[in-house]
């Protein structure tokens, strides 16, 4: 009886609704219920709640009282459980529950775009191409890791890097390649002395970029395949771009844009590395730039108000937590100076004539001497992950940041929405319920191809 | 301009609404925007978002391959921020919190209904008295605890238990004592060789009881004092009602229903005090007091719409994480069986003719020759406290669960409504609001007093 959730849920907003009559701008970018013309999936990998919280303290002006709100808090509809198929248990990874966000099923953890029977499910990707629209992901990770590659592709293990970049070239839909649009990074995989897709993909008419600066030069509406790093980008704090989802994410939609519609997954990937590597300042870097991208994309939806977007993670990663230790304190202004990544202040570390200052100016802050003791310490070890966990335990230790694991956590992760029918993510849900209502609202017809 | 989030959040349930029309009983139980005639506001201490996604797959059902949703499910609204004033950082304690939701200001942390200048504050249940309304607490901490005290009472410090429950006796609303109804824990604080308060409030008519078969006793309507520990009550696990809160709570609305409406909060005091002690089992018994609760007032308000139930958390507590070490598991399986708390399984360590079997049969599992090994080994400590971190630990090893601290952290709590003018909860926001809405929705002007 009660656990009708959706159901309840609809009902509740239909009978509260019609009190109120307000339209302005900002009303209809939040929602109106058409059906969209394009829909973009973001997936903010490994981003649970202490991530956001976290993020909107890092961001917080001190001069005022209050914390100020980032577009997380304005875009916020609900909540949704990430557990795999029950075979693996309550702790789902990136390829179960990317393949729960894609397809609307469970399965176990490694399976990508497959079932509980390694039998294939159709993603929302693949069923928006079948229908018409032009497709693509924008990724910071290698484009065939875990998220992206449930969206594109069906195989029983996320390992198979090699595997799943042949098949984003050999997969079909319809006479048609998967996705018209695919940003990331990922040459290992693609450019293999075995066999170099990136080529073929050149040969069948994509157009292919390696640099930033040149995908802004391939003309719109281009299929374009671009690689930017050998597996996943580097660390936003260390890239040439401060922004480089955003900007993967505006040249992606540039080339998308059609009259039937696109179906775009965005992922900000890296938000996950950071928490496997319990790295605070790293992890504020990568929600950093997925804040640009949905300021970015908020403004896309003010004048493309067919657009939906919709943002979640598929998991918490590390067990971060906001305060640690006993001690009802955390200083994220410690970590709001950082000129480079704790990796690559790491890597410096031996070489630095002087590696106090060296940590010191990376940091932004002064050392205190017992600080600087343990740098000139960690000067000294041999192994550079040692090195990097003393960077980053430094980090810890002045913010107060706690972590659990090196792995990924149960707790239930936030949904964000906006624009066209984004009043159906309201509420408490299953991840699921996310790819269903997506398939819901892809056209109930196939249009013409848009390739 | 993006960062007017209540007005925008009103909107887009204005917007998108009005396409659905459903109604059953359910939907009017979820949400009518009527103004409530009476209002129960309930914190769950230290329950942050982890604690309730535990709590669902705590109460998973094993033949099934979903994770059935809880009542928390159904009644999820919302997201809240917890950060104190900012001369306390953005870490909360209870006392700060309860300001913020019963007053609706952000105050230091130990403030009890005291702005950060230590001028007094108006709560939700102090304006509820004036304006005619009867009011109630119903806790499982002492009476005197900082939540309810933020809700009663005002004091510089959430420390000076003895004069916050002079407070209790001593202040007046327009004449009035400022709650009708008072049930917890706290003895200790009330009847003391100084000054016996509870001679006081039995003097000045109310029905004082100190069993929980005597508070059934009682007829409706009567002034209540009722405490029922000498500081607060058992954990629910060593407890002779495994429904204390739900108990208590349904005494109170007993006592409280008037013409003119009732204010009632309710506190799951001891969540927090599992999360501060880093015991998953105390906090999946407290959260199942919880649970029982909610059911109870789901019902209630089934047969009363014009009830309101609000329920929210101060902030999270200990750092839990599902999910630890590294390991992609957490096995609630392990906590299904328990007997009684992990305190009082180790204050019977020591003399215990065979510790072994005792823990076993308390824990209601066979234990492996390790865990034996290290039961043997407890047994054998001086320090009580020890001995009750070895069998919490040995629970956390089984789960797999992870702490970070033996305090608060910082992390947004989740936010549950349903009843009349539930919708006004949905979104985003500050707990700060959550007092303020509730203001708004007591009545504009003064009932005739209700006692
Ligand atoms: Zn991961
Ligand atoms: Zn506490």
């Amino acid at each position: 009886m009660r656990h009708k959730l959706f159901a309840v849920v609809a009902a509740t907003f239909a009978l509260s609704a019609c009190v109120n009559t307000t339209d302005n701008a900002a009303a209809s970018v939040k929602s109106n219920s058409a059906k969209p013309k394009n829909i973009i999936m973001i997936v903010a990998d490994g981003m649970g709640p202490a991530f956001t919280t976290a993020y909107r303290n890092f961001r917080d002006d001190p001069a005022t009282p209050v914390v100020e709100p980032v577009i997380f808090d304005d875009i916020f509809v609900g909540n949704a459980s990430t557990y795999p198929a029950q075979v693996s248990g309550y702790v789902t990874d990136s390829a179960a529950s990317a393949t729960a966000l894609a397809a609307g099923i469970k399965s176990y953890n490694g399976a990508i775009g497959v079932d509980v029977n390694k039998q294939p499910v159709t993603s929302v990707l693949q069923r928006a191409k079948q229908l018409g629209l032009k497709t693509g992901i924008a990724v910071t990770s290698q484009i065939v890791h875990a998220t992206p590659a449930a969206y594109m592709a069906h195989n029983e293990s996320r390992q198979n890097y090699n595997a799943l970049a042949d098949s984003y070239f050999d997969d079909r839909i319809d006479g048609n390649f998967v996705a018209n649009v695919m940003l990331g990074g990922g040459t290992k995989f693609f450019e293999r002395t075995d066999r170099n897709v990136t080529a073929q993909f050149i040969e069948a008419g994509y157009t292919y970029v390696d640099t930033y600066d040149k995908l802004a030069t391939v003309p719109a509406g281009e299929n374009v395949l671009g690689l930017f790093a050998p597996v996943g980008l580097p660390w936003v704090l260390d890239d040439s771009r401060k922004n480089r989802l955003a900007y993967l994410t505006k040249h992606a939609i540039k080339h998308l844009e059609n009259d039937n519609g696109f179906f775009l997954l965005v992922e900000a990937s890296q938000v996950d590395w950071a928490g496997h590597s319990n790295d605070i300042a790293a992890a504020m870097g990568e929600m950093h730039d997925l804040n640009l991208t949905l300021e970015l994309l908020y403004d896309y939806v003010q004048s493309h108000p067919d657009t939906l977007v919709v943002l979640t993670a598929d998991h918490s990663t590390g067990g971060l937590t906001i305060g640690a230790n006993g001690d009802y304190r955390w200083d994220p202004k410690w970590l709001q100076n950082l000129q480079q990544s704790p990796a690559e202040i790491a890597k410096a570390l031996s070489d630095a004539d002087d590696p106090v200052s060296m940590v010191s100016t990376a940091f932004g802050f002064d050392l205190t001497d017992e600080e600087a003791a343990q740098v000139i310490a960690l000067a000294q070890l041999a192994s550079l992950k040692d090195k990097l966990q003393g960077i980053q335990t430094l980090l810890d230790v002045r913010s107060n940041t706690g972590w659990t694991t090196s792995g990924h956590t149960g707790v239930d992760v936030e949904v964000f929405a906006f624009g066209a029918a984004s009043n159906h993510f309201l509420g408490q849900y299953d991840n699921t319920y996310i790819a269903k209502k997506l398939f819901n609202l892809l056209p109930a017809e196939s249009k013409t191809a848009s390739q």
